[in-house]
């Protein structure tokens, strides 16, 4: 069982009450396939529709359906949150990189400074994009999106590009702004 | 009826079939409100599942229960979007601050620099914070947590600064990143 | 008749004696022309020599000729003052945009971010130069030049772009310096 | 006698007939009283109403009456100047606060890096206020106004260190903008 | 045998002949007590007389006597190598920090942001100076040194700190400028 | 006979002994060659085997064999130290500049914007590749070494281009952690 316990930021959230049982049963399911409960949700659940809202903006985003495969939308996720410094995001994306393409030292390359790993120029392309939407948003403009286009993204993946590197904008200064503690074991995963 | 013929963003995105009837009830709701359907919601509407994540999430921040009033957590809304060069959100928001407050030049304010307004050392405190996570992210620390907490705020009210000002630094960017075009009603409103 | 007392900046700067009868008829003309005073002709009244001076330069600037229309010239002073983030000059010369355009659409996305602008090429290349020479002016080199030739400017043409977008980086650092207070008259005018 | 026909900006620019006798009377005095007349002179006078405006301006600002000295707002000149990296400025007022202070290696250290001089607070406050206007114009407060009353500085001798700063974002920019060379002879002088 | 022939830039250095004796013994030494030649020992080796610099300068500093302990160095090694985004130093670097420490998630938080750790005063002092020296050189002043001296630091141990963060530099830059490619053991070390 | 109480910098660095024959040999060179000892060279006196290290680094490079002339490195050095605002740098390097090419005004140039200066493409492109090293070292990538290949630069170059711009990022940081102070002698030097 799911202690709420464990302090997963620095803020004092006091909870009311235990969590229902379709919470419970959220992180139960965390817990039986990924062998831990992300400390975000933890840190969300002191309210539960704001962990609901999250859940299910963060589910359809990352794992719904999409021309951008799973470990791109996660190469976005880590990309974003280097150029912000956010260590949860870091930490448990950086994990995940790790993990969907069996390669770990692209995990970390991610992290460090995706400039510097081979990538193909579809995948260039996406990232840039990412970058350059993070650093100076409101330059964003017409041959910022041709770019995507000509390396051969559609409209629709144009927009799950944006919608994935806008996401993590907010994640990682939410992680920041409470201080998020991210599982330990993130660390030692799929090295 | 609204027509999602009109197009709110540069981006070309098929839609498959009809609005479902509780996204068209949705919008009827909006209509009646507000005068018109935001067209970040058009936006959003070729795809239900994405469009539902994104109200449910914009609903519980904005609308729900919090120690920030409704008109704080615009006020954040625009300085985010200013210093992100937003013009979708603030043209948006910005009519919210002026319809808010019935004071249109607070509106004017937040849109051009927030350091202009007269403002209470809590409003102070709130749109520092807003702004030093918007830009530094990297940099948030225990002392911008302490300012606020000086500044009268409980933890619960820094998790709904943080996740207000985040979310709007997700919104800045989706918007940029698509082109999005806002409702032209905006503009004249609550002059 | 136009009263000193009025209080345009935070600093408390006294005058020796009335104004001069050359600059009451000035404040009078404009007054009758304008429907106000400018607060920053009040803010520079302390000493008639500096008031002068400005509105000399002022006036040949923006109102002399020029191969820039005035309104091409009110966009440059929004633009500007927007990357500068001066609320006296983004109120005064927001105004100006909207009542000049007959557009007040166009004022707001002045203020907000140019780039969500439906330019001319021409308007495009002046206002791109003008946000170059306002953030990085020690960068600005022959391709700047040479690409608003290439959008027909005339060398003198690129004098006046310059003069301009130079101008209100001048005059947005003394407003800021000083908390020039923009009249309140600006904020309802032409929307 | 000055000959017009020596290009000191890059720009091609026409000019109608002779220097008139009044322009014509200056530039002879600039030449009797300090050797030579400085190419922004010549720069401008491609338009005399410009040229006039111009030397009225720089000669209230900076050999006016005021609380500053003419070496402090050489100081200050020069510090924004190396900031905005202008050359023609550095060259010009690098060599008057040489001359002014008769210490060459103060002008040295303020093109290069002003916290390197072993500065008096006055001074140091009054550079680090023209420093923070320059590079962060929107985020000047009430704190930088009181740093400088709290250094000894009066509210008018605020407004005259502010209005050279913002002088000097202008004309840095003039200068870069146009290419403006400067006089060789600065720089040998006062060494 | 080490092989020279294994490239570690992208750049097409020749070399003149075999490795010197005293080179191959080094190189030889390395393995032993490493396991590895690292990669930017290769990279040097085209030229035995910029090798032999480097190396001196680097283990007088990383190995020699000091105030600082050897994980204090490497973890100003990291902090300033993900400022400036390296990744041959954050792979090398990061895993120094992990296997002196004993501790893995210290290294990732270097990597990631070192404000997430839990630092003791000293270190977060020393960590501060670190960025600022990289992030903006020219605003080092008397207040930067004298909040190490508060934290305990000696003048000399100040010197280290100094040099230290001024290597890592100098590293970065020659890494990034050749694209210098980490040894693949990295990585894995000291998980 | 060189006097090592003279402080060079405002750290207070006790040194065991005098200094050894070799040093105290070295020093006697360079007062006979230069006319001066560096005060560089005295900073790093506290300890010998750092001011070897130093010495030995910065001769191979500056002083050593290499496709680029002794006065592009220098040049090099200044365009580094102007970005990062050493003043020590400035002083010694822009004096070298002025020496090596017997002209004053490019010394000065470099000190203030190289873009001002009449460079050829080949210096163009190296000062170019140097300012995006020093500014940002995390984004340069393959098309910055081809520029440098198109400008006519071999791979070796390139490295001697990047360690020599490398080093002054090292040696400003140095400089401006711990205060170090120019001879007095350059600023008067080849003027």
């Amino acid at each position: 069982m799911t202690s709420l316990d464990k302090r997963t930021t620095s803020l004092d959230l006091d909870r009311n009450g235990d969590l229902s049982e379709a919470t419970q049963a959220y992180f139960d399911k965390c817990l039986e396939k990924l062998g831990l409960v992300p400390n975000v949700l933890l840190a969300y659940a002191f309210d539960e529709k704001k962990l609901r809202a999250f859940t299910e903006m963060y589910n359809e985003l990352m794992l719904g359906d999409s021309g951008l495969s799973k470990l791109e939308r996660e190469m976005i996720a880590v990309v974003v949150s280097s150029l912000n410094r956010c260590y949860y995001c870091l930490a448990a994306h950086g994990a995940a990189v790790r993990q969907l393409s069996g390669d770990p030292m692209l995990g970390e390359i991610m992290v460090m400074n995706y400039r510097a790993a081979a990538l193909s120029p579809r995948h260039r392309a996406m990232l840039e994009f990412a970058e350059r939407l993070t650093e100076t948003p409101g330059k964003i403009d017409e041959p910022d999106r041709a770019a995507l286009r000509q390396a051969g993204f559609s409209d629709r993946d144009i927009w799950d590009i944006a919608a994935t590197a806008a996401f993590y904008n907010m994640s990682n200064r939410v992680a920041s702004a409470v201080d998020m503690r991210p599982n330990d074991e993130y660390h030692a995963m799929a090295r």
